[in-house]
């Protein structure tokens, strides 16, 4: 059982330190104050034998004397001091300890790793790490992450250094610290809402597999992002990977895909990377979509945390500029969706719309509907009523570029889009190009209500082809429909008529 | 000679309108204002039988009136007026045109067409467009984007809505106007400096080939960016590329590349695709690099624009982010890129470092250069020094993730590595990830000092390569050489010691 690592009714920083810039005092700092805040509802204690006070706090000076509500250590104490602590750790009952520590399997030291798990089976103790960041949520206000969030410039100027993200319904479970931290900062600056970030280092105990298994019913998280650079136990993965994707989402970004990637992730985290095809079968029979960078991890969570997953390939694209649609229709095909032409009804309809003149005179309705620079926000709220309605789409693109007259609030554009969105099991996807107040405007507004938007076309293709490929595994295992419903019901819970994402309640 | 369409001493809007958002309007407005603003060094007229002023400007009835100085028309009247005005602007003698107006070829009225081209051949007057937004340039105030700067919301807020990117290096010329407008929004947002933008629409005179020939030998243009649906001549593309090549790079994002991508292509800008495979060896042959979004695009235009080409496809990668270094070292292997292990004096360099205490205990110095979470801005200059300097290495890329303690100041760090970039001819690219102010900040150092920086690892991995492309290509005509010393005194011209690149100077 995990829950004492995300829940915890004490928890005690073993190694806590009177020095400003030790992880010690970072962690001891930061749960004091989210304790203080009323955000952290637990009990926050520190050790060391040396200190009385830290912060004004009391320090016990060992963890046989601290109190008997403690589920949780946090241990940051140097490496070989470690087992040491795992005595005393397990001799209390204390359940789960995060080992911040480094200077085991990853530098060589297997053995010193082997005799602290050892330790910890004896007495029955669960470890998360060593050489981690250990865990944050925004939800419970546990946060081991042991970097401060300001930097102090040289100018004296205080910048935001590293940032939580607000609350939210994305999970981040990641090998590496830093790149968990470098994803923190993503999530933050694209307003991606977090409900628990887990470092997990060198997972000599609790890894992918169980925390997976873990988060599979956790009803604050949506989707699960997952950095490795290797799988242990495979089959296991597998195993728990294709009962969990039944649930929700999975992403993954594996690195150490090549030679040379490898042996760069050999001498990172001790970890044996493998063979790509295998890891690749091994994604694609558990449902589990794999990304190719961060940027597309994190795209591709918008999309499937924001939007049920597509029936089948079929893109309808609408687009006022028709370069951009030409662009996102060849990104479409190359990954393996389609861009049908239209035809039958859908066409019909689109079609009479021009003969009466709601649509311009050369626009193309034959898919992209390139509404033209004479588009307006009325014909694109038209031509995606029409697309969301048609049985030869699956997936419906708005590539609305803010530029054109027709357009004056690209804000309201966002707005009558997405609620198009609401009414619809249909996934949607906004795209802007730029970086304009103007496109940034529409963006966050499509993003706040729930349909993910990209500023360039193939993000957003690429976000639909993770819909679709999840929508496919679904349908292959018969769970199409289940999950649709316990989506909406999700999406109706937490936001009710709001549906934003990611915003800080 | 498309001299006048760029360096116009009167220009006239055929066309001219009183009503506020026609673009007959809006282009003579901006003019107009840029001419009183000074920016503009030409006499600014307009024509329309039916107005007397525009803006408290005499408006001139006929082109045939206009004085003697018009070298540039704008035409903005309905297409089937364009012939009619042809005649005149021929008759008057005036040299060359921009047609604004759609409603030829790409709506199946190649006839008007032809009849325009036709009129203009007998009098010798040469076209840009039809159905384009003409030119913009920020050094020389002439500007037809029909766009306004503003949109104006519904909540009464002024948003910036079609941004002019700032005075640089980098042309872009788009045969798209959409394309071309949401890509000046992109480079607006990015900082980066436009030294021309052409539309150049359907054309029916004036092609990409003889645009590239104008820019070879402009001054203002580093690096220069071309967004196609198709060539008609591909045979003159690739004698005209080649030698713009040895010059510049030209780096090329041509859409259309699917059976329906070319579809879309068709009806956008009746441009008739071709096979992907045979423009893929056009662009080999001439040197022409190819990217393949709006987002690639940008990163390599600014890698060309602020670094020397690489000798060599050996990337030495610099981390205190070792997961950051495993993806970047996945992306160069994949793109054909080496990342090579370290060996010889450069390996025995670094490993003297360590055994000496100035890098960690558990860095890892194969390559990448992992100097792990205990990294300092120090330790990232030293390793700098050393790869720029190895002949192991033809290319560096320091992914300094500022969140470590030991980087107290990441612009200190950024300012630090380009002074080593100033004094090498080795390419150097930057990475921060994430958007918090201490990443931002950094990569505005980095990017401020002509050190190309990306958000995500993999990004400058795809620069670095098309750095070692267009390198490949000049090597392979003897040209590297020459390329690089005319590079660096180009650098010297226009920056001085400053290096910045996108500044508005």
């Amino acid at each position: 059982m995990l829950k004492p690592f995300f829940y915890p009714r004490g928890i005690a920083v073993i190694g806590a330190s009177r020095e400003k810039d030790k992880p010690g005092h970072v962690i001891f700092k930061i749960l004091l104050e989210n304790c203080k805040k009323g955000i952290l509802k637990a009990n926050v204690y520190a050790v060391n034998p040396k200190a009385d006070y830290i912060l004004g706090e009391r320090v016990y000076k060992s963890v046989l004397e601290l109190p008997s509500d403690v589920d949780l250590g946090v241990v940051v104490v140097p490496a070989k001091i470690v087992p040491l602590v795992m005595e005393e750790v397990g001799k209390k009952g204390i359940k789960a300890v995060i080992i911040i520590s480094a200077g085991f399997s990853e530098v060589g030291r297997r053995d010193l790793e082997n005799k602290v798990v050892e330790i910890a089976r004896k007495y029955g103790t669960r470890i998360i790490g060593p050489n981690c960041i250990g865990i944050f949520s925004p939800w419970s206000g546990l946060d081991t992450i042991f970097l401060p969030y300001y930097k102090e410039l040289s100018t004296g100027k205080k910048a935001v250094s590293t940032p939580r993200p607000p609350k939210g319904f994305v999970a981040l479970l990641s090998q590496s610290g830093a790149v968990g931290t470098a994803a923190l900062d993503y999530m933050s600056g694209e307003n991606i809402g977090l409900s628990y970030f887990v470092s997990f280092g060198n997972k000599a105990d609790v890894d992918e597999n169980e925390l997976l298994e873990y988060l599979k019913n956790d009803e604050k998280t949506r989707v699960i992002l997952l950095y490795i650079e290797n799988i242990k136990n495979g089959r296991k993965f597998v195993e728990v990977a294709s009962k969990v994707s039944l649930e929700k989402p999975i992403i993954v970004l594996k690195a150490g895909r090549t030679e040379a990637g490898k042996r760069a992730a050999a001498s990172h985290t001790a970890a044996i990377a493998g063979v790509d095809e295998i890891y690749d079968a091994a994604f694609r029979r558990s449902g589990v979509i794999r990304a190719y960078d961060l940027e597309e991890l994190f795209d591709l969570a918008k999309a499937l945390s924001m939007q049920p997953p597509a029936k089948g390939p079929r893109v309808g694209i609408i687009t006022d500029g028709g370069g951009a649609g030409v662009m996102a229709t060849d990104m479409a095909e190359i990954l393996g969706l389609k861009v049908p032409e239209l035809k039958g009804e859908t066409r019909e309809e689109l079609e009479k719309l021009k003969e009466k003149g709601v649509f311009p005179e050369f626009s193309q309705l034959g898919n992209p509907v390139d509404l033209t620079g004479s588009a307006t926000t009325e014909m694109f709220v038209k031509a995606t009523e029409i697309l969301v309605r048609s049985d030869e789409i699956d997936i419906v693109v708005v590539l609305a570029l803010h530029q054109v007259p027709g357009i004056p609030d690209p804000i309201e554009l966002a707005r009558k889009i997405t609620m198009i969105s609401r009414e619809s099991r249909k996934p949607i996807i906004g795209v802007d190009t730029g970086w304009s107040e103007a496109a940034i405007l529409e963006r966050e507004e499509f993003d706040r209500r729930g349909v993910p938007s990209y500023p360039i076309p193939e993000r957003a293709i690429k976000a639909s082809y993770a819909l679709y490929l999840y929508g496919k595994y679904l349908l292959e295992k018969n769970a199409f429909d289940s999950y649709i419903d316990r989506f909406f019901a999700w999406k109706e819970k937490f936001f009710g008529k709001t549906s934003s994402i990611s915003s800080d309640f």
